[in-house]
């Protein structure tokens, strides 16, 4: 394929502020290569990183976007036979670039990798977090061309889906992470996921494929499609917390009093949802904290209840090639509904507007928000 | 040796309320027996059941200790067969006397038995929380004898350690499931103990014999005592949490910025010190919850955290043969100088004062308190 | 129910010889009960049972038959309550009877339980291989009756299925276990099942139901409708192990040269098939011996190649309730064509040539064979 | 320092062949670097690659030597800070160079990685198994000097241990991972070590490290010394496997007929040994396998032994920064009288003489020999 000279790239200057720009393509080496982007999805932490730009504690701008698929434009001779990729196959690149060599990578939890992780300040360097002054400055899917750097972690997805479907990568991948791979869920268990966005559906979708007992969807008033998706998955009940009914005690009633043995909170910015969480849960069972609270405390957090019940309750971020190719196996067997996940697209200039689609999710009915350079 | 027909025990009948009372004994037939109470230690719990009694959700009067040692004095022939053990013994007497058939019994976890646990104001089957209306009365070892229960599981200690230091089997076997069983302590990480209490000092002398590479405990101004016994079993480091000086950035200078990989709160009542233990471990680190607090909530839990750096917090209750096995050998090993903890002992009648030491442990020095019938 | 006063048993006398008796039935008292029959299942164990009866180290006369579906028809108080069961129910009988208080009982294994177990010529307690001589002799499945000993474990199984469909919870729940809970299975992973016979297949829908992205069965050429069987259950190839291929071979290819993830070895008496199964394992793999090799030893056991590989070998024996219950769901919900498992059934005076049709499964085309008292 | 132009080397040209060569060291850029050999310490693979060599199925002409400690005297910028050394550091060099981006180095097993183990001919890329055709040749540590190679993992030993006893980071990381972090050696358990070689010895120290109850060491008559040492290292119990005593009914007498919880074989070539490990577990232990057999089948390798007692066999190979960090500050505590494991030292030229009294260990009372170029 021919490798154009210069990509347009949609540059988040400022809080909730874009703009078109033109950004030179560097010249492609043997370790590396360069994708042309099909579809970038949009996901909760986009919003955050946006938004933080005004703070002070802002990255500088830089390219959204880091759910990523496309067709590879150029790739370097040991780039292509590292990654077992060839000019215009379509794959799907990890957001993260881990350096390889801190205790976490070298342990398998590259995700966390010490030396590319933010931390005081100091930027990450992965896909769709990385300031535009990191040269090549490529680094986000919001735009044309995306850069494949030397570390990159890349998935061949085949042709049998298109590449809005091939997107799904992530929210299915972390599903199998977070609730079976890092939850551990067993065959016959009861899961709840609190939540019904794309990585709550993808939840429904792992625990389904983990075999499950039973699953069980809490959403609000305001999720109405998406419990209807979660149904389609299959979900087994989905609960909507609303005035004069507990979630809680729907759980605990479902479950004939003993509670649930996995649970994955998912609700951006809400803290009570932790609290039902723990309530909710059964002896020894796994509670996952997996959604940003935007800084906010679990005021009600009950450490005895923790104690009594002998809970385990884990962060988990993000996902790996161990969950992610499961995950794309999943999404071409099609034994799941999956395009029903995918309800809005827009071209690159309206990247924006997606971002805002995706941030009001609930409202619009937005489930899987893909932006289409 | 000859059976009285007669127990005399304190009773505690309301809140912080005692009284002396004779019961009788029961016949003892082939599934049960009966013990001579050596010493029965007093631990948090026992303090909190006292307190309860008056809040209406009591149990009822009852006699308290669930730390018991002492010797066979009758034991039915299918008993001795199944514990092991003849007239004349000395034993440990586990407190849980669990059904053995619920899903928790059957998966190993019958130290939270979905049966004898209270529950909706259902009163405990265990020893030191069992009504006296529960025939045949004796279940707590706060009385010269202590019914065997036909489910009892006791752990012969030999007759190398005397019973005040056999009493140690709990806070040592504590340690030893709390650390390393659920915690996962591998050898050359850093463990940090929060509390220096007996159960704290149990969980430094665990950390100690699994191989950490550092130990460091964490007390008051008012823990000074208890903090030089942490040193002389082991503790590298004790840090006080003063005005002006943070625990969090003491345990952060000590690895390199890198955080604790375990940490074990064990500060009653207090809720500043999940904070910390969040704040003051590392990535992929375990914070194990082991203290009641009396129901306050953890207002500051930051969720945020156990997310960023993929905490697994969990809830940890008690012990079991896994534990307390080899906690018993290691106390007959003497490699430490366990009787450092043994602060405190008093007799029968004034079991009132020795709930009172053990409760302001920490003004009086107390670390274990003994009460010897 | 009315209790009649005998039983009518098949009593397996010696190697191969059975005759019919009426044992007197006992009193039910209030922890135990009695089922009056309604399947027995056969598996590889009863036969190598009934040869044993020849060799000196024999049991006894006995009963076999330890895959038990009936309905409840006297049940003590006590163990109604503790068993959640009422006459007329229909349970399934889990074949142990724990002794409940050994280390491998308090440890969650009471499957391979210490003092129920078979050691040295001692003869177990347990349904289908207890000597008649242990009272109340009505131990074993091939009986119009059989005894619930008060340290049963009962499985409820509803009226939705029959007895016939119900009895696969020992097939379906050794699969769970071995393949996923023993095995650990992850989404995504290839799985091998060498011999697909009754727990073989079991095993082919555990690890569908738990996600595996491919299942591979390896026969040989007399298990024709058990191949047939095994793909319509869900398996993605079959192997037919002949002259001139080698199902190594096969594995190899189908994973690109990487091996299985996990190989369950279930071929009775043949020792070739663990050599396969560590050469067709990928490093890191988990191989699981379950079955019994009638003393024979694995002549050519590579030890160099399990090192090479680091592979897992495990043994496993048995079932219990958290794979038993998933079964029971997995069986109920008929997502399964689990009924072309259930191949032959014979009446109680038939259980001698129920027997034999079991033990030469491949050639009659055999697979689940049930004895209906 | 000032880097030479030349290394002096010790090349193993045929089998049992060694030649000594001038090698040009190669000009050290922003990304490797350069090790002054201290001391090169010999292991039983050594002796296998040198045989090796011969068989056609050889490497071709390469220098030995994967235990190695020395002096950095080059190091480019990136490569110092990445590996956190600085010119004259004293370090250990891990004998992996794994690529990176294969599915085990992904996923923490670095050590078996796909692209630099040997396989089907393809040498290895390791330290002490690369073909001098290999650019630039100095992958061994008998020379003077190391090539540091980019994917490098080092360990600073600092200054308080010299690099004799330094270079038991091997045998003992290889201790921690094998009896503890594969074996899951718990607090209290009995490990038996069969063979008191360096690595056998390792692992008696890391099982003592971690808590074992007992340690139990099988050696044989010629082990004298060897077994002498285990005892001071700590080994509560030596067993010489001799006409006429099994090791296996010494490990049941210890056990009170329980069998051991983790077995280590670690006998070169003998294959009784893996035999007596099965022997001598008790139910759910875990038997590692952790030597090589030299192309020998266990030709009396009882499965059902495996299943009856439902043990794991694991085969394990070599350590990682996991194992060898702690396997360090053990070395740095001076806890063990580790010195006297380092029994024998050779000049550079003596590299042959040094590996055959290495070979023949037992013989000659040698336990770790070390080449000091």
């Amino acid at each position: 394929m021919d490798v154009p000279e210069r990509a347009r790239a949609m540059v988040a200057t400022d809080a909730y502020t874009m703009e078109s720009r033109d950004i030179p393509i560097p010249r492609i080496g043997p370790d590396d290569g360069l994708l042309r982007v099909e579809v970038t999805a949009i996901c909760g932490t986009d919003w955050e990183i946006w938004g933080r730009q005004s703070r002070g504690a802002g990255l500088g701008p830089l390219i959204l976007g880091h759910e990523n698929v496309g067709r590879v434009v150029a790739v370097g001779d040991r780039a292509a036979q590292r990654w077992g990729v060839a000019v215009g196959d379509r794959i799907a690149v990890e957001e993260f670039l881990p350096c390889g060599t801190c205790r976490l990578c070298r342990g398998g939890n590259y995700r966390i990798c010490e030396a590319t992780d933010s931390r005081g300040g100091k930027p990450f360097l992965r896909y769709g977090a990385t300031p535009l002054a990191v040269a090549p400055a490529l680094y986000g899917g919001q735009a044309d061309y995306l850069y494949l750097h030397p570390r990159s972690i890349v998935y061949p997805v085949g042709e049998d889906i298109g590449p809005e479907l091939a997107a799904l990568y992530v929210p299915v991948g972390n599903g199998v992470r977070w609730v079976v791979q890092e939850g551990g869920l067993q065959v016959g268990e009861t899961a709840v996921v609190i939540g019904p966005g794309q990585h709550g559906l993808g939840c429904v979708v792992a625990a389904r494929v983990a075999g499950a007992g039973r699953v069980i969807v809490v959403g609000t008033a305001r999720d109405g499609d998406r419990l209807e998706v979660a149904k389609a998955l299959g979900a087994d009940e989905v609960v909507v917390a609303a005035d004069g009914t507990s979630p809680v005690e729907s759980v605990l009633d479902a479950t004939s009093g003993r509670g649930a043995d996995v649970v994955v909170d998912l609700a951006p910015g809400a803290t009570g949802t932790v609290e039902d969480a723990l309530a909710m849960a059964g002896k020894r069972a796994r509670v996952l904290l997996a959604a940003s609270k935007h800084g906010r405390a679990v005021a009600g957090f009950s450490n005895d209840l923790v104690v009594r019940k002998e809970l385990v309750v884990r962060g988990v971020r993000g996902h790996d090639h161990r969950s992610v190719e499961p995950a794309i196996d999943i999404i071409r067997s099609h034994r799941f509904p999956l395009e029903r996940l995918c309800t809005h697209r827009f071209p690159l200039e309206q990247a924006p507007e997606a971002m805002h689609v995706a941030a009001r999710g609930g409202e619009r009915g937005a489930i899987h928000v893909s932006v289409v350079p």
